[in-house]
């Protein structure tokens, strides 16, 4: 059948999708969601149909950006559409609907599709929905993680050992990275670092980082800069490493589950070449792993899933019961991560975590001593050095000073309204703050926290500021501020938790941080 | 923030969604699938983000169908669009997602937000997935019938007992409806047929009565229809009778699952007020239930169902390994029912069937000999005359005769190149040859069959006819014949089914007709 385009001039989220008019839909015997076979110019696309009334005339076929990119469409031209087979990677999703495994070769075909956009979203969200009902066993994350491998784009480097490191994420203010980089370049190894962004949290890696410098490299120059430097610190999201987990993450993320939690995180180190890494699960309430027995199971897991991919993988289980240093938000992290680096900031737990895990990135590639090693680096100034020639080698100011860093101007700050001990600090909804204050959007906003868990507190004394770029968005995290306990200040943990008076709603919080 | 509306003229498939230009939704600290209340002309509704880079410019929102009709926008109008918080029901389906059973006031609120398009497809279809992996219990499949009833229209009729079928399908030609209604209305019990028409069959009962008289009633002419003839035969589509239906029925559909089988099937029976009735399970081989057995543990979910619907339901496991009759399309299937009522036409497996089901209604009302009182209401013309009062209270021609009803003048048969016994029809090949020749869109396109199992077959005698309207469909219908085996001719079953020479494709054909 032949149809008139007309383009829409709106993006499907990286599918293929088209409108038909019913009548139209009906002669093709197609149905919403089925999918027709479209040419135009010698070039063929397989997109899925939504069907409508009235708003696409019969005769003519709405076209998204995706399909229109791909074909090189314009306004009226005409396109021949038939009816296409259904693909055979929506019978392998059926079939792990019925509870069964799937073979590598099924699960190849599942994440090409999702990267060529060839599935609906209702597919995507069912398929990653039955993971997590039926769970995926280790063979089928090893095939998820190769499958996701192979349909994006590798890193290669002609280096012998390639090392990394990886955070689950759920703490908030983590930015080890930003010292373990440095750390472990200037001790020699090589680090190809590459992060995400925030998705629910007020700073991902790459948001801090970007603060000092650009992010967004192709994998061409973040391997000139690995060349150059031994490390660099790069956004993901332009690599197309695993792109398949960009699909993924957009039906996890509003449903709060995470079944591809492994072979996201180990195919985007594999695509990397890495052979040694360490992976950080922060731990407690609060955080994304709530025990220590179910960190130790995750780490197994990811310990054996290294194994088959040839990725040896220790893991450090941390302390994740409050923030890593004083700073949540993109600014004041960065301010912080090189105040460490040049000595001029004090933040005990973020060294102490950053040596730990370069230790042992140390240690695994055959070093004696390598928290001594990694402290060493880092007093001495190397690892400062080394990460000002990272940031050259990136494109940013390599003189920069923590103090040229701009943070916002409006400002409030919290005091305690009693002495005591601080006894627990409320993660979610500290970070809930910074996001209210305009995090990670808004790089100078954010939180400084001036006092940690143990800490004695005296009566109006200073316990955190707000940051923010605009005062609307200030107003906007100090009405949550009203609302919500942040930290608790006494002499002793209270017995009672909270009582249960009416059925309660539980409201999960759940950070999708890879 | 206010934001100058953008019409995109696209539906949204009953869903509320609007289009944000990514840094507005950055400054609402909105991602994309969370959600923005939006304010106008006093009204107010809560709609699901999409977010674009370019297409929607910083300022403006793009305004989907269902958005511009509920506040009653036009192009440029100012809309007061703020972030809006998670609805419970989200929170309800990760409750189910973690494996947990949903009390009726969370189901209430899931239905209601589906019913409101507050929900994002991603969420139905994992609500839906969650159903089919965790299952669903006999109490949440009451709570769901009730909900969906609670969130639909209802049919108030005032009669003592209202009686209804209803077939879970899957078989093809089951025209058995065409004949209960006027049997049971006939006798004097009310039934208050709704059906459905087709969604992957060649014909749905609202289909084939569409051929004889309007079906397209609302519920107010429904209920004249009945209180006039004691009976009617109309589409569900314009009722509104349990109207997530229609949401859920979009998600399953692609996906080839139906854990919303019974509370679909009850809701829709309890919202026109019936008291009694009788569950068809074609069962066999090409069906939806395979095996005796699990036809029996479905009818016993049924009738615990309805017990505590206040239903009393029997069912009628039966015989579903061939069409019922000898016709497969709409104008086919009406001239067989009408031929049967006025006695024209032979199908003594369509009257058994059919007398079989009117007499159990009958027994349940408290008659005797309920088949017997069937036979005789058909065999005396009554029941025509019955179907011929429906027929004019809907608006049809009362005086329709068979041979009046138009089929399509393009027809091809198919003769035996042998001599034998007819053993086996392929359901689902001979379906999908009615639906390429243009069934169920064609009125007079599909499938008159001459041989049943068991009837001895002589060389070159026809099989079956092929019928369509437009020459193109026909030949598509007879390119699927020449790769398709639609029925098996021999002496006796031949032992050997067929050879697995490489890892099969498993292509599972599933029927979703409710």
């Amino acid at each position: 059948m032949n149809l008139r385009a007309k383009i829409l001039g709106l993006e499907a989220g990286g599918k293929f999708v088209v409108v038909l008019n019913r009548e139209d839909a009906e002669d093709l015997t197609v149905s919403s969601l089925e999918r027709v076979r479209m040419k135009k110019n010698g070039k063929e696309v397989i997109a899925i149909v939504n069907t409508t009334a009235k708003l696409i005339e019969k005769g003519t076929v709405g076209i998204y950006e995706e399909v229109k990119n791909s074909l090189g469409l314009k306004e009226g031209d005409s396109i021949d559409v038939e009816i296409a087979s259904l693909p055979s990677s929506v019978h392998f999703i059926r079939n792990k609907l019925a509870g069964r495994k799937l073979t590598y070769e099924e699960i190849l075909e599942i994440i090409t599709d999702v990267v060529k956009g060839r599935l609906s979203e209702i597919e995507i969200a069912s398929f990653v929905t039955a993971l997590h009902a039926f769970g995926l066993d280790l063979d089928e994350a090893t095939s998820l993680s190769r499958a996701m491998v192979e349909t994006g784009s590798t890193l290669k480097i002609d280096k012998p050992l390639i090392v990394d490191k990886h955070s689950i994420g759920g703490v908030p203010g983590d930015k080890t990275s930003m010292l373990v980089v440095p750390i472990v370049a200037a001790a020699g190894l090589t680090i190809p670092k590459s992060s995400s962004r925030a998705i629910t949290s007020a700073a991902g890696t790459a948001d801090r980082v970007e603060v000092l410098m650009p992010v967004g490299l192709s994998l061409d120059e973040m391997r000139e800069v690995i060349e150059k430097t031994n490390g660099c610190m790069v956004w993901g999201g332009t690599l197309n490493l695993a792109p398949a987990d960009d699909m993924f993450v957009r039906v996890e993320h509003p449903l709060s589950i995470d079944p591809l939690l492994l072979p996201s995180i180990m195919s985007k180190k594999k695509a990397v070449g890495t052979n040694i890494m360490v992976l950080d699960i922060p731990t407690g309430r609060g955080t994304k792993v709530k025990t220590i027995g179910d960190a130790d199971l995750l780490a197994k897991d990811f310990m054996e899933l290294g194994r088959r991919l040839d990725i040896k993988v220790n893991c450090a289980v941390t302390y994740g019961e409050q923030p890593v240093g004083h700073t949540i938000g993109p600014a004041l992290e960065a301010r912080e991560a090189l105040g460490v680096l040049t000595g001029v900031a004090k933040a005990p737990d973020l060294v102490d975590k950053a040596t730990d895990i370069a230790g042992m990135l140390l240690e695994m590639s055959g070093r004696k001593n390598g928290k001594q090693i990694a402290l060493e680096i880092l007093r001495s100034g190397k690892a400062e050095r080394k990460m000002r020639e990272i940031i050259e080698a990136q494109g940013g100011n390599p003189e920069v000073n923590p103090e040229d860093i701009a943070v916002g101007d409006q400002t409030y700050t919290v005091r305690s309204n009693r002495e005591g001990i601080l006894l627990w600090i409320n993660n979610v909804s500290l970070v809930e703050t910074a996001r209210l204050a305009g995090a990670p959007k808004d790089k100078g906003a954010g939180v400084y926290i001036y006092k940690k868990i143990g800490d004695p507190v005296k009566k109006n004394e200073p316990l955190f500021t707000v940051y923010a770029e605009r005062n609307v968005k200030l107003q906007r995290a100090l009405d949550h501020l009203e609302k919500s306990l942040v930290l608790g200040i006494g002499e002793r943990m209270e017995m009672l938790i909270h009582e249960v008076r009416e059925r309660p709603v539980t409201r999960k919080t759940f950070m999708l941080e890879r």
